[in-house]
């Protein structure tokens, strides 16, 4: 797979359900994923805000109506969560964006589609868990509103590599992604971006 | 006008950009009717709350996109805010729902139909500022989707009280809202609600 | 009120449930106002396609979900229908787009957002009935979606004259949108337009 | 596989793209397996009817945005098409309902969401093509909003085979859809249907 350079201006990385507990029957499998994974994530973030790329937290709310992000961060960091080390290792900061999602899509009954506006973004990198849902469906509906999709093999994850594996063949072949691997993607700066 | 009884099950309380700076030229007279009509509210909050009735904080974010609800809150109440007291009188609780909102409308490009939808709710309450400009674009929104409105005519304000009438009319004759008082507005106590 | 030229390129003249049976009890003095708009309503259409702005019927169904447009007119131009004159006179051609709205806002649940984005369109010229209903839901709509929004008083009715009066002076205030007449608006060509 | 009985009430069945012209680059596979289709998808088009289960097009405009759905219906049937045999097969009567979709999923854009309120629908049966874009874009949907999915495995096509299997896969492990072939679909009549 070829090395492909994304412009700065105009892209928006999307973490989606990173902060997560991932407190379910059998989620041993994923959890050893989703580690691996956190490092190569966590690099990209990095890469991207040198760049002056935004990174916007997609994540569920689990039902948690009342609380707002910084408790989740709290509760999916804590000691008894299954997602503790993925979730300490994305952790936000205060130059992060959230959206809090109700259902699997990101644009479902949410603000993204005003911010993505608002911040003039036009190519989104798709990341998170799990790729043959949430990540797929917020795909799909970020596809349907002509943004250009990337989303980069390594920095999603799902139940298993073969679901993994199709949900990365429908966003290249019908939904026209870039899977390219992160760390063959590098950005082109933003005129006056942060060093 | 008329007492009324509102069922508390499936009726829910909403206060639309109560926690508010105020901080625009000329808000001295806003300001002076939405600290009258704090305490009004705050009581008519207490009495739903005893009843069961959720609360449902609709908000802007003043542009902040990154900050979180908590965030707006101390700013609002911070000394240099002409909204501080109006804040302070009306500031969220643990037990309190809300929701960030973009534009005008509570409904646009938000979680509030997801929310409702999960609480079963078929009557809103609206309250808060402005009545001419958020309060009324979210009754737009709120009566397309067929549910029942309340608008206590003395739980919202707007620049001048002659745009607070033609809203509370509209209100009261195009979307067939009820104006009835705070004061004169009680609640039928849901079953198993806490005392 | 001094004359406007309004730029055709990214504009787009919506007519608002003027295709309509207007039967409904007490509905003479709507009848009489909406029959003098007509007229001018249609001038304004014909300098708007000599222009090159497009025209979209943006159009209540009428509960009438298996009936496509094409019906609707037959209907409601039949003689039976006391909006027969008011319809014949705006009757849509093959050139004009249309919008089945189920609801009063001619964005709630409809392909408006699609039909605007794939023509470009930043500037609505919002005509019709009633101008303080449909045509003020949409017109919220549309400002919410920083859309720039004309409004020509002589071009729009409502049920009273003074709620006519009202939803202007909300659209001219609230939501910043221009009301001159339509005698005085002009139309800059847009490049290469059919004459 | 176990046949299946669907109560009919609260039950629509979905009819996706299926007035095509199927007039794309490459098309015979589809052409052959979209007619082999065609005839099971009538016959439970007739029995759907028989059981009082109303029917819904939900159909492309083929960027069409001013014609009606008949124009389409007389496009798609005419002798130059190549999913004229499909289309004739499957037109629409007056008795069936359309919703026009401007991009992949019945839902983005459309009046599809108050179609099935004011039709009361808790079920949809999906059918059509192509299994993998449009059909899975629209069960995606329709999941997000609690529906309970039907996709009849005989009554869906895609480019491949194996595109169409990994969509159904799709659809009944992450979607909880049932795929039971429509051969093995009965409905449980709706009290006072017509015979």
């Amino acid at each position: 797979m070829r090395a492909i350079t994304v412009p700065a201006s105009g892209t928006a990385l999307l973490l989606i359900d990173v902060i997560n507990d991932l407190a379910f029957q059998g989620s041993q499998g994923l959890v050893a994923q989703a580690e691996a994974m956190a490092g190569r994530l966590a690099a990209l973030k990095r890469r991207a805000r040198a760049a002056g790329v935004p990174t916007i937290y997609i994540n569920d709310n689990f039902g948690q109506w009342r609380s707002d992000f910084r408790q989740t961060v709290a509760h999916c960091t804590s000691r008894s969560s299954p997602g503790r080390r993925v979730s300490q290792r994305l952790r936000p900061t205060a130059r992060d964006y959230f959206v809090l999602k109700p259902r699997h899509s990101g644009f479902y009954d949410t603000t993204l589609d005003t911010l993505l506006d608002t911040l003039r973004i036009r190519r989104v990198i798709l990341t998170g868990i799990a790729g043959n849902i949430c990540v797929l469906f917020t795909a799909n509906d970020a596809y349907m509103r002509d943004l250009k999709l990337f989303a980069p093999a390594d920095c999603i994850v799902s139940n298993t590599p073969a679901e993994n594996d199709h949900a990365l063949r429908q966003i290249a072949t019908v939904l026209k992604g870039n899977v390219t691997a992160s760390t063959r993607l590098t950005f082109r700066r933003r005129q006056g971006a942060a060093k």
